[in-house]
């Protein structure tokens, strides 16, 4: 690593599209990677319900947001050089060892202690971007912790719908989830949120764990209304894959209908599908257009198979969809 | 604070004055502080004898050094802009609570994290100053971690010596700390702070806590022994007052009589004392004499009666000797 520290700027560039990518985990974190090389003005937005592992921890020792997906949009977000990508590797590092702070995320610790010491969820993710450079701003949803609840065929209850209670519990889960809940259900949304959305030109939904990352940004009432209304256009993006025990079985055209069933009142613009999601019967393109949106397909993956977007490859689609959406 | 991280380059300009300052908590600080003033070309030595507080919980959970002296050292070394102090402000803070993070310090969790990550505690450290920026270099003074013993006439047993044992116990011993011992007692020094010792111009020691952050640096044979025949000139700095426990009842020249008997082939140049420490009789004058040193006496306290150094004028004091000594 070079010992200078980078003159970057990261303020935004005047007359820049306003992007917001709402989201969680490594879902935002790919889809923040990719617009930050299209825009300069770009917010994630970031579900805050988490109840395990280091944020969950934490969440339960000091009382504030869960702060490891704000980790990850940040992580996201540090300058595209030795000195940033240093610093993301160092948030995202986890503790070793057998006692107390055993697998702590090192940015959740940093997050936590300056929440602990500006006593502010936002000015603190604001001066946490800043110290680290970067290159867009970071929000939570809402402006307190919340929980997940889920209706879930078990497979060992298949007949009756089970409910099941917290983040990691329903992303585990082992049967059909088939619709999530917030607790609280009526959470203030983060004014700074709600404005950002209002503003954007653009607003990215997806990809990500559908039922415990993507579906709960729209399930917050204030933030939801400011999606439904804002005059700037709505992209989602379609995992590449189901994953194992939230979203087991369920097909590209089935996400769009979860989707539908949690927000009906939601329009989208474009919907951005991998090459491989595409079934011959035009079923994904039919849904699509149900919503409102034109369906793009492009080469989005990593690799052929891969569960991870190509940060290049969906700032490419991306772009694509901002020249003709 | 501004939006921009600021392009100051924390290299060293050609040609500068190698200096290196050694001890440990605020008193390094001080110095440091001071000396950044006048040179680029700074490396701090740092005790790692600490078994207290969120460092010796670090220590053992972990296994490696005890990083909070070499916290306080970088935080002293953050760039003087509102990112460089935001900086400082953020590694000091220590978490509330009632949990297992309480009274951690970020900045020994982010030292402690990179030390993990890294496996090298150089490299580790190296690393922690390029991400924050630090305007000097911060190295422990032994490669592995230590501890203080200490020959006591305490006060419930005057008569005798009584063996003390640990860095926290000797600085809040009740009686007479008459020396102090590392152990190991032959623990191997930072290659790197050898080779900055004999490369440096000039050789800071003090203030500090005398037995237990100054006299530890001391006692590294190899760290002493560079000490002994560098071509640079030695200064030091007296601490303002005595310290409850560890010092207490000790005059300034007493202070220097200590250090002559923990390292009595040590020569010294200079010696720098607060005004309020000269006494009538020219004792501490005639002292510091004999440890081959001149006294420069010069208002350093950041105000009548502090503790703290003014790092303005105990710059000013250091520019002095090293225009005359």
């Amino acid at each position: 690593m070079s010992t200078t520290r980078p003159a970057h700027v990261a303020g935004r560039a005047e007359g820049d599209l306003k992007v917001v990518s709402l989201g969680g985990g490594h879902g935002l974190a790919a889809s923040l990677s990719a617009l930050r090389r299209l825009t300069t003005d770009l917010t994630g937005v970031v579900t805050v319900a988490d109840n395990g592992g280091s944020s969950g921890r934490i969440r339960a020792e000091l009382g504030g947001l869960p702060p490891g997906d704000l980790r990850m949009a940040l992580a996201a977000l540090c300058g595209d050089d030795d000195w940033g990508r240093t610093w993301a590797a160092v948030l995202q590092h986890r503790f070793s060892g057998d006692g107390p702070l055993k697998d702590h995320a090192v940015g959740n610790l940093l997050i936590a202690a300056i929440w602990d010491q500006v006593g502010d969820h936002v000015a603190g993710l604001d001066l946490v971007g800043e110290l680290l450079g970067a290159q867009g701003r970071v929000l939570p949803m809402a402006a307190v912790p919340l929980d997940i609840e889920a209706d879930v065929h078990l497979r060992s209850a298949p007949d009756r719908l089970t409910l099941v209670r917290g983040q990691v519990e329903v992303s585990s889960t082992d049967g059909q989830v088939v619709s999530v809940r917030l607790d609280p259900s009526d959470p203030p949304a983060c004014p700074e949120a709600v404005a950002a959305v209002e503003a954007a030109d653009w607003v990215v939904v997806g990809p990500g764990s559908w039922f415990t990352s993507v579906m709960p940004t729209l399930l917050v009432p204030g933030l939801r209304d400011a999606l439904t209304k804002t005059k700037g256009k709505r992209i989602l993006v379609l995992n590449l894959h189901e994953q194992e025990g939230e979203t087991e079985g369920l097909t590209p055209t089935d996400h769009l209908e979860v989707l539908a069933a949690h927000a009906p009142e939601l329009g989208l613009d474009a919907v951005i599908a991998d090459t491989s999601l595409v079934d011959t019967r035009g079923t994904l393109e039919s849904t699509a257009r149900s919503l409102g949106a034109r369906l793009y397909v492009a080469d989005v993956a990593a690799s052929p198979g891969s569960d991870q977007h190509d940060p290049g490859r969906l700032a490419a689609a991306f772009g694509r969809v901002m020249r003709t959406a």
